[in-house]
């Protein structure tokens, strides 16, 4: 393991920044780590919502890192036949001690071939792309498989990174961090899962997702060709 | 109301990231609403954790908000004592129809003069420092009154932004946005509050945030005589 302890985020256009922004507040807060985000270039990406961020490195810059993660977001889908990031992915999976994801993250490493046979989890509404990309589908907010570790959607990715800071500095440093976000959460509905959500609420949901899953199936169906 | 729906978040150097991003994400999916980053020039921004964004919108750009929200972190201190950026808050407050503010972005709504007998609450390390700012202090993850809606540390800003998409558009608007970013947290430890974590690790935080704390005192005395 490398000293200080190297993580790096996949920053990419289209991304949901917040799958990235959650862990990114997380892991930059435990001792002796450093978090990098990482992408072609340096210059300025976009998440889906118009949040632009700075890369503060190139893959050719990155050193091997001890952690690497890839957010999710309807970018994903670019990156899941873009080789340039599918080769780096596979570089860097090749040394790391963690290779992880949040959100539909998941599909990304998948593509890259990453999770064959693997444990796994993602964003509710794509969790049954897991199994034909190869993964081992599981319901979880996070999975670990080995030096696999995968988020499910979006704010999952704070959860995660907790139990990531807990595991490679201690629980002690994960708690401390946790009470820093004053990590209490109270939502104010309990409407966060496909499964407590009203009836309504998660119709309309899949009825407005319709249009891109059915683009998102072509591609899984595409990629899980090149897979096999 | 103006239509779109216009959130307003100041972006400014050293804020804590998660404190503006957790409520970006929510509100940047309330139909109808647009999110801009609002601060002195376009310049990229950094946060405390080194995360670099750019912001949209200039104060000199910036229309009537419906909706400003300041978050915080250690670069509040700064804002505090800044006159241009106080003026621009208080421009806004008096005709936007929420002024907002998310764990210590309560200390600068403060320092403008703007939460004098308000009920309203920060982070937790920061709570005693609301009533010599001329606020009544109240603990609670999201606290309002009237126009004036606060939220607690960091990730409250997530509770905080799910009630003001409840409240703008609608209890199943929110409830939607809460299904799409899967917040149905389960955080790995129950350390988020100073009620609930460990000693030892509540010890060690405010051991390492005295130095600060000692900076902070002084500066808000300094501010409280200004306002008196």
């Amino acid at each position: 393991m490398s000293t200080p302890l190297r993580f790096g985020l996949l920053l990419f256009p289209r991304l949901t920044q917040l799958d990235m922004t959650g862990p990114f507040e997380v892991l930059s807060r435990i001792p002796g780590g450093r978090v990098d985000l990482v992408w072609k270039t340096r210059d300025p990406v976009t998440s889906d919502t118009g949040l632009a961020m700075l890369p503060t490195l190139t893959f050719a810059e990155c050193p091997q890192l001890d952690v690497v993660c890839v957010p999710g977001g309807p970018g994903v889908a670019a990156l899941m036949e873009d080789e340039e990031v599918l080769a780096f992915l596979r570089a860097q999976a090749a040394g790391a001690r963690f290779v992880t994801s949040v959100c539909t993250g998941a599909l990304v490493l998948a593509a890259a071939g990453l999770l064959r046979g693997k444990r796994a989890t993602t964003h509710w509404a794509s969790h049954d792309f897991l199994a034909p990309l190869g993964a081992v589908p599981e319901q979880g907010r996070v999975v670990r498989d080995g030096k696999f570790v995968t988020g499910g959607g979006v704010t999952a990715g704070i959860d995660f990174a907790l139990s990531l800071a807990a595991e490679l500095a201690s629980p002690e440093v994960a708690q401390a961090i946790q009470l820093q976000i004053e990590y209490a959460p109270a939502p104010p509905f309990d409407a966060g899962s496909p499964v407590t959500a009203p009836a309504g609420v998660l119709a309309t949901a899949k009825a407005r997702g319709a249009g891109m899953r059915a683009e998102r199936e072509a591609l899984v169906a595409r990629v899980a060709a090149r897979l096999a």
